[in-house]
């Protein structure tokens, strides 16, 4: 069994992970790390592992904790993780980070959309952008993997076959995207309060949402040239799920078949992407509680443009999902190891 | 008192007729039409109606009705009105169409997007488009106002001073919607069920929305030239509420201050249209229950591009509200009268 | 015009009196207290008020209070308005507190239930205890009252008529309550976001619910003997809204009309409680937005037991609204003067 | 690999069926009947299963389906199951009824609360009660088995212990019970509507639900005597979850201690059945997604009642669970097989 440990193991994230990994046939959880929550129960934290996890909360021992395990998960705010790795850590560990520490190549532009001073960028180089359809290759054999924002795995995995087909303009490509609310985390915020998110939409960071370099540098491998987007990210009053409605102009006339054709031929050997039938588009219930991502798209011949369409959950595939999905590739695995679930509706 | 008739007053923008109508200081509802509840009592359909409407519901009969009212609005599918409207009627009494019968000129351009033959498409020309804020001179006078849709009431108003004032390239528009439920009407269909809608998010209609002529056309005559845009709206877990988001290429460079006064030049004298402060992005929460729009834009200079965005009540603003705004203006009343509720939040 | 003072106005009740007063048409506020946003504009705290309230949040001085204002709201947490009230303060001005400081006749239950030192002991018994519809004549010339609980308000209307009339053993009465998550407050706490409160429902406060004294001493005056029941309430995941289920046996056979009867020997002249028809259930909705109780009944020859039901707006009748409901007896205004809000639905 | 048939598999319990067989390690879907949709893919139907289930839908025929599979779940109206079954047919095949048509021994009760005549009432004798905690035992071996109603499974297991050992009065029980609206079904009904059930909270059938006899006779037969309950369902504003709140008279001065071990003797062992820690309530998020039922209790001294709670997941326990844990004890697998879903949160 491979000894898994959690930095942040009581987010929405890590408690994803915690339910993921428990039913994992080969990993199981050592470590639930957790500032708030040191010596408490985690079952007490979150009543649905009553009888099932009997373990405390831990503090964040870094050395300790590289001893015990064999991978490190880090759901942690941004900033966390750069600051805990070192040379003698992933000699011993594997480290999958789910913030946005090691995701962008260009250490600038990191510190300036983040606004923090990077720790470690010495293995920015190193580690792998761990966006498991496209970078599966290289994740293995990996020690530290960057696990992707949630936005962005639903926003690249939308678009990217055509940008890397060329079939559209990388200039004219804009994103809208809806968030469910646990993408907002556990924090006791106002804006977060049910009566405050309830019955209401909203976009936010407009022009200036974090995940927009991570699509545009990712994009940008696919493009061969440099990709600016605009990217507006919204709060809709679910629980779960992002859902991705992008446009870009397109470069020259394409049928139906010849977008598809596309698409299939990035996807079809994916378990976890589902490229939709014709004029069926991606609603976030029907991945739910899955690691699936549901695509599509439309072409307009009115305006000369196309738009593309992706649904994912924000924990599993934009998230925790993803996080094993990349353990499974670092250790050899099936890469569908105890992702194997179907979306639950309603 | 001006008395007023409702076709289709068991709808969800029916009742919502009827709740502004007996709190309007000049007008009463006289004749609750319903062929689905004839002789029910309203208050049984409506119970928020129970000790406040006493009336039975009444069934479609336009003579009688003509002779009874001042006024007729008519909350009901696509092409009832065309099919009722006929010299006679008009010459006794003033029509506020809530349906898409009147407010698209090119009656070809009509029935292509709706798939009707209009009845009556030598009215077309005498109808007003009852977007107040813009056509409130031509609809003083008028017989016939064409109410405007949810999702273009919201996004004209958007979009409007910068088309109008050659700020965007107007063949660069596109405009990302989102709606609350009860735009999708009363009728017991199954993607309309609690447990279909409820933690979900969806794109529907992608390119063949029938909002997506009405926009063009309005946008068009502010342009001076065709406008084709493309048009997206999605279904968000909630009762009211329409978000647009909408984006387009700038023209020249401007300055946050420059936008800011082409905003203002159009709306700064208006009740109803709030230029929100600056970097403060439209909520739908903030305007619930109340006939305002909220909206604001933001500039993003790396693509060249400026987001606008707008929010609005999609039941109030978006219909039954500015029906009335439109009746106010017919019969020369304080054009806010009955329509002065704050939003209601939480 | 009456001024009036808020204390509190940045919570979820403050709110709502604000909205209700500055549509009513005597009064208008004149003091917007908070300790929290001290200085920031009311209208960037809750935006719906944007170029409707441009007045600043102030401190809370409660001489200066005093002197400015006819009356003042307290819409604040338990202790603090049994810590400003004094002997100057009540002959210089009307108090309406909308805590529980003077809801309890029995400082000894107040201080055992609510765990806190009562600051002004001298002032309860002068205090009225201001459900409206049975205190009304008391309430008129007091200095000082008590605004009633969300659930306590709609409880013992639902059962009040059924004890007085002594049809049922008051020994016998279990309240099981439902609430809206409005009522839980504005404080920024993680059972109140958004992803713990949806898609979930549960009991809290079970036996010991600070509500549960303040209903068990109404009734006992209406019973003429003491009564203790069982009340719980529990959490339901929309924003505003109260359901009552209660349940008691009946002390005798009685009919359907014998029952109608004794309720509306009550409530047929109260324009804010509305007797349903028979077998009509009340539910939130049909009261959201609004000042009414709907209550009714349902008789269970089986079991020999009664079941009594109401629901209420929490934030309306549950609190702001019946804090203006009792500024305008206690000012001899007609007692629905800004309270005539039709429910809105949906 | 056990065979399945579903009659009815396109309702929400029969995709629940679906989704717990598909990932079920000893039994597979062989036959998705619907009415509703005959020779549609069910992926067409519920698009969660694209790309994993490739069947279309069949029409009843029960003898061509009994001699397909090995067992058939009906999860369809009432009546529907006793008009299929016959002696042949049980001879070939197990049958698992998700509707009530077996669950009542009376004929006449049945026929009464439901007001259909029963068209096989000479198999009630035989077929099991499948509350698989109680009557495990004679479910093995069945030819049929009744599959407990959702509201009776989460009520009977919460009051059952102290029934069982005569701790409460059983003339003395009320149950107030709360469901999400899947438990309505898929019917495309207007009072089903998001924009009807959201923002909303009522009581239904009051004094007249169906499984009121359903909880009797069974709470009849633990207590050795007859009970009369007053059951009171409401409908709250959520996807999945019933959550039960009892109250009943105390028989005797207990301790918390002392009913605990009432509880842990009936529960201790089960997997399914999670009696909470002290002062813990039962909350419907916390079993979301999993075949728990998670209990608790609170003594109320003053009062001398006990509050009994019980908090399950509709469509798990409450019915595609449950089912399957029959099917499971049918066939002498292990119980949990198929059934080891973690609760998911948020």
């Amino acid at each position: 069994m491979i000894k898994v440990g959690i930095i942040g193991s009581t987010g929405y994230a890590g408690v994803e992970i915690v339910r993921l990994i428990t039913q994992h046939p080969e990993a199981e959880v050592v470590w639930y790390g957790s500032r708030s929550y040191v010596d408490q129960k985690y079952a007490e934290v979150f009543r649905n592992m009553f009888e099932i996890v009997d373990a405390k909360c831990l503090e964040d021992n870094m050395d300790e904790l590289a001893d015990a395990v064999d991978v490190i998960f880090t759901a942690t705010p941004q900033g966390l993780c750069g600051s805990l790795v070192n040379e003698e850590i992933l000699n011993k560990v594997k480290i999958v980070d789910l913030s946005a520490d090691f995701r962008i190549k260009d250490v600038a532009t990191y510190e300036k959309w983040y606004g923090i001073t990077h720790q470690s960028p010495q293995f920015i180089e190193e580690a792998v952008y761990g966006l498991c359809e496209i970078n599966r290759e290289k994740t293995k054999g990996a020690r530290l993997v960057a696990n992707p924002g949630c936005y962005t795995t639903c926003s690249i995995l939308s678009i990217y076959p055509l940008v890397k087909e060329g079939l559209i303009d990388p200039k004219s490509i804009i994103v809208d995207a809806k968030s469910g609310t646990s993408g907002a985390g556990r924090g006791a915020k106002v804006p977060n309060l049910f009566c405050e998110v309830n019955e209401n939409i909203k976009a936010y960071g407009v022009t200036s949402h974090r995940h927009t370099p991570e699509i545009e540098e990712q994009l940008g491998y696919a493009a061969g040239e440099e990709v600016l987007i605009n990217f507006t990210p919204h709060l809709v009053p679910m629980q779960r799920g992002i859902l991705v409605t992008a446009y870009a102009n397109l470069t020259k006339d394409v049928t139906y078949d010849e977008v598809k054709a596309v698409y299939d031929k990035y996807y079809a050997k994916e378990q976890f992407v589902r490229v939709l039938d014709k004029d069926v588009c991606p609603e976030t219930r029907w991945v739910e509680g899955s690691n699936y991502v549901d695509v599509n798209f439309k072409i307009d011949e009115r305006t000369g443009r196309i738009i593309m369409m992706g649904a994912l959950d924000n924990l599993i595939k934009g998230a925790a999902g993803q996080a094993v999905q990349n353990m499974n590739i670092l250790f050899g695995l099936e890469e569908n190891a105890g992702l194997q679930q179907i979306p639950m509706f309603p």
